[in-house]
């Protein structure tokens, strides 16, 4: 069974434990006697023949990948159409893995590269190529369905609570005489999953945050701002997190960037100052927003030990299931024990994954549309559990993150040129 | 000489490490015997007569405060005006401390800090009330005079080194097909320290970030736009930090949010997305910003070793000044060695200090006006050395912060109502 190279893409925004799944896709491969490659910006690389040759990686980069974040060898924002629409590029994709003796196939990222993962098994098929396909779950919007969780989520939230506990803190040493307001905008286009994370700083209703905007839950300004008064004059200030997809009644985004991603995605942005400034137009309190972007899927830092720890098992799961001749699935993450907490890597068909989007479960969600419930909690607790910490230079006091040669292999094919969408 | 009490109160923003100088404070009290009270939202509480009696305080609480963000006791924006102008609050806290029998005060924060210890310190002469008063430094805006540095300062600039190294990684992953510009704006309102501490992330040209744009350089947007569109076509991506403080040619502020605060001082906020809109529009570049706000200057989790040691030095050095009969002094830090890197606290006249803001110095910044000179790296580097991260829950995966009582002792003055400003 073990013949032939792998090749291992990034799709998609990347995380801060992203890197842990490709440290371990390697030295799988490395133990296995397998040559492995990775494809430069994800997918696109693929196409373009822009393969990184790993064998040439300092052992010591390669293991410091578990501990650095972003993509290593790059992602992108690329989505193949069906096979009718874009067959030059699947045919493409084939002649460039039959070049390079490519056998297997592993495919990092969320919904979108499920899809395209499943129509490169099919094409393989379809033209006779032998090919393992496995799609490795990544997101930090925690959408997948089937898994318990996405590796990249459990470090955002993380880095969520504790940031809401810890700037909560400052506003309310501040709020006598200066803030009151404190709005927090997190990630989460059509979920709130990481909304909902923030809940974890704080138990009781006077803790922070007082206040979650979801996207499951329509914008209702009235409500919104009675609560926001009521809690002022109860606990002095009010600390709200709202998530990038929030929206009104009508079903629209409350702020919009005006521009779309590569796959036709409205880029957001902004909702955070938004509903502060209408906190200060119609209530009057001095407010302060912060809106961490990008700061807060890429904080390995303050990464999650368990979101390091599972992004790693799926990364090893995936080879895996790939040399045992395995297709067409994804090692996803299912708890078989909250307390204490347990899990364990199993199979899930690609299938019964692309294009499926899992939402945040109305039970979540208190009543009154602000909260996260007990079931929640039971749910987000343990993802954000423990320490990872990279090392730190001590001369420089930043961390120690991997600097990798990234040497191309030699072209085997002709020029394919590909035009920006 | 060791008799009467002492208090202490903080004044301005609050950091990540201040109650690392409270912890020194109380631990210094509790060892040479003497009653400590701590004033609530700093001196508003001591006008109120609310004053926290810190001997109901559990130690391991005490001890905890060390690795604790935000200001236990709460702060204020409230600035006393002169003597005159405000001669009934003057006395009204002289009767406050003459009746707790309070001879030593403590006041630990910025400039405005500084002026206000010294009039209160005038005060006690001029009503013959026998008091030594100590002002305690205390900003991340970096801007007294005379100290190396402040107390708060290497915490926020460790934070905003590592987050924009972080961040430039996942821009750096996704810049083949997705977002070109990022943006994060930092905190700074007339003085670049924190925006320069950024530089820190990356040493070569071609490493995050690309650009930082001080408010001590005018906003030149052609000359901007061609270092943008260069880094981009040069580097694949372009990482821009933005002080909150950037002024165009005339000297105003690039982006106001048109409030001010109690001190009068103009409510910035929103250059970063500012920045980024005129990337967009003039380049066409997809691009992100990030303005971490709050979250910068409470992230205890990430804070810098060197600052949470000097925060408890000067803490614990106010202290032993007080008792040793000093009065209208500060304890400072000096550098005594940059390598290896050494330092140590001594006293300085708050008459020197007052209302002084220290520039970043002309040769900190390159001829370009985009980056930081290799006399900036040998300033800031050793301020952002070390790491001293709190203790975890084990099973809520957050940082253990202090929380305390928070008992008020008993008044024993008349109510002094206090208007708001």
């Amino acid at each position: 069974m073990d013949t032939g190279n792998l090749l291992y893409a990034q799709s998609g925004g990347v995380t801060a434990v992203i890197n842990a799944t490709v440290c371990a896709v390697i030295q799988a491969c490395q133990r296995r006697k397998i040559k492995v490659f990775a494809a430069r910006n994800g997918i696109i690389g693929a196409l373009r023949e822009e393969l990184f040759d790993l064998g040439k990686e300092d052992r010591a980069m390669i293991a410091a990948l578990r501990h650095t974040p972003g993509g290593a060898f790059g992602s992108c924002r690329f989505k193949l159409k069906s096979l009718e629409a874009d067959r030059a590029h699947y045919e493409r994709l084939i002649a460039v893995l039959r070049a390079h003796d490519i056998r297997y196939f592993l495919y990092n990222g969320g919904n979108d590269s499920a899809d395209t993962s499943l129509k490169i098994t099919q094409i393989a098929q379809a033209l006779g190529y032998p090919l393992q396909v496995i799609g490795v779950p990544k997101t930090v919007d925690n959408d997948l369905p089937l898994t318990d969780s996405c590796p990249g989520f459990g470090s955002v939230a993380k880095y969520t609570a504790v940031s809401v506990l810890e700037a909560s803190l400052d506003v309310a040493a501040m709020c006598e005489s200066s803030t009151k307001v404190f709005v927090m905008e997190v990630m989460g286009r059509h979920a709130g999953w990481i909304a909902a994370a923030a809940g974890l700083a704080g138990k009781r209703a006077s803790d922070p945050p007082h206040i979650i905007l979801f996207p499951e839950v329509p914008f209702d300004e009235p409500k919104f701002l009675a609560r926001v008064k009521a809690t002022v004059e109860s606990v002095g200030y009010c600390t709200v997190v709202v998530s990038e997809g929030l929206k009104n009644a009508d079903g629209k985004f409350l702020a919009e960037a005006g521009t779309t991603d590569a796959f036709g995605h409205t880029q957001l942005g902004g909702v955070g100052p938004l509903i502060a400034q209408i906190v200060k137009a119609r209530l009057g309190y001095k407010f302060h927003w912060a809106v961490p972007d990008y700061l807060q899927r890429s904080a390995r830092h303050i990464a999650s030990k368990v979101d390091a720890e599972q992004a790693y098992a799926v990364g090893k799961a995936a080879v895996d299931y790939a040399l045992a001749g395995d297709s067409g699935v994804m090692p996803i993450i299912r708890r078989t024990s909250n307390t204490p907490f347990k899990w364990k890597i199993v199979k899930a068909p690609l299938t019964k994954i692309a294009n499926i989007e899992k939402k945040l479960p109305p039970n979540f969600i208190t009543a009154d549309g602000f909260g996260i419930t007990a079931a929640a909690r039971r749910y987000f607790e343990p993802l954000i559990r423990g320490e990872d910490p990279p090392p730190y230079d001590k001369v420089s006091g930043l961390p120690k993150y991997a600097v990798l040669k990234g040497r191309l292999v030699k072209k085997k094919l002709p020029a394919y040129p590909l035009a920006d969408r």
